[in-house]
């Protein structure tokens, strides 16, 4: 097999591109890291030598001889890569920067301040309780989601952006995953919950679901 | 003027912008919003009907009827639509998976956690004192940039990616820009600061900092 990812079950970033690689249905081995265990195996010697990040995921093509990190620019990369496999991105332009848009409202505004190092550094640097991180999140995710369930209302149809399942989807189910977990109140957010459950009838989502991965626990 | 960018003079987002638009000698009109200023013009009702998410840069192309937020959508529509201008991507995939990776290492992991509406969370949520709230930024900037100059030593030369500027260089100035305001240790950082120097001799870099800009206080 000569793809690689490496993450962990329950990371968003990680489960995004799962999904990205269920959906243009391309094989791959996934090599769980886990993050907790053992003070994290991801800043272990040999992962931190990949990804100097020590973050989850890291893509592997062993054939084009490319180690990569970031979801969005894997699922860039894929897409760029195997185009004739249904696309992520639309091609036009303008509906492709919304789509990126959509994508980075949840990937740069919503995710990186409620991941586990954010909730571990308010533990560490404000003695933060389980509550106080859990409010922190869903403080969030809340106010994300109210700007994102606006936008919606303009050109959502079945999935975020028409009737077509885009980058924007991939990253609102894995979003939409951690916001139950944080007990975010879901019907503020009708458009959001509908394109969600529309995304989990589909096979590639269900295939990359956190509890379907070999390291659930 | 057709094409508008509203911004703040300090807020890195909007600096990525201001520096791509220079760099593709592009023509447009930079409207302040205050972000401090009479508890945010971005709360205002007319920016948050524009822009929902009440956070700086949104861009508008009125020729194209579109409103864009996300800075790192916003150039890459403008790489889409202004390909004859230097192209602030590299055309080859592998490359430009390798770029925007480094782009999206600052812009997701380092810059979210460390804006201006976080550390008002942290002041609110866990009474966080100024010294805290500068400590916490110095520490993420710090974790990102370790990361960040082990990357840079793969493929840097002049710029973050060889001898072009890329997206990367553009989120990595605005970066380093916030890095010294919150007085983080650049001497560890001797391929960061380099790059940075380098960029800053060129007049779109110049023309986009923070202090050039009509807002500047």
């Amino acid at each position: 097999m000569s793809l690689k990812l490496y993450g962990y079950w329950r990371s968003s970033a990680s489960y995004r591109v799962r999904i990205a690689m269920h959906l243009k249905q391309i094989d791959f081995d996934y090599v769980p890291v886990h993050l907790v265990k053992d003070g994290g195996e991801q800043r272990s010697a040999a992962y931190s030598s990949m990804n100097p990040s020590m973050l989850v995921p890291t893509f592997v093509d062993e054939d084009e001889d490319i180690v990569l990190n970031q979801s969005l620019a894997i699922m860039e990369y894929l897409d760029d890569k195997y185009p004739n496999t249904p696309a992520l991105l639309p091609s036009h332009t303008l509906d492709k920067a919304r789509v990126r848009a959509l994508a980075q409202d949840i990937a740069c505004d919503i995710q990186p301040v409620t991941n586990l190092r954010i909730l571990e550094g308010l533990k560490s640097d404000f003695s933060a309780s389980s509550e106080q991180t859990q409010a922190w999140c869903s403080k969030w995710i809340t106010q994300g989601f109210t700007a994102l369930e606006k936008r919606l209302a303009t050109r959502s149809g079945k999935y975020c952006y028409g009737y077509d399942v885009t980058l924007a989807d991939v990253c609102l189910v894995s979003q939409v995953y951690n916001a139950l977990r944080f007990k975010v109140d879901m019907q503020r957010f009708p458009l959001i919950q509908k394109i969600y459950d529309n995304c989990n009838e589909l096979e590639a989502f269900q295939k990359a679901k956190p509890e379907a991965q070999t390291d659930a626990g």
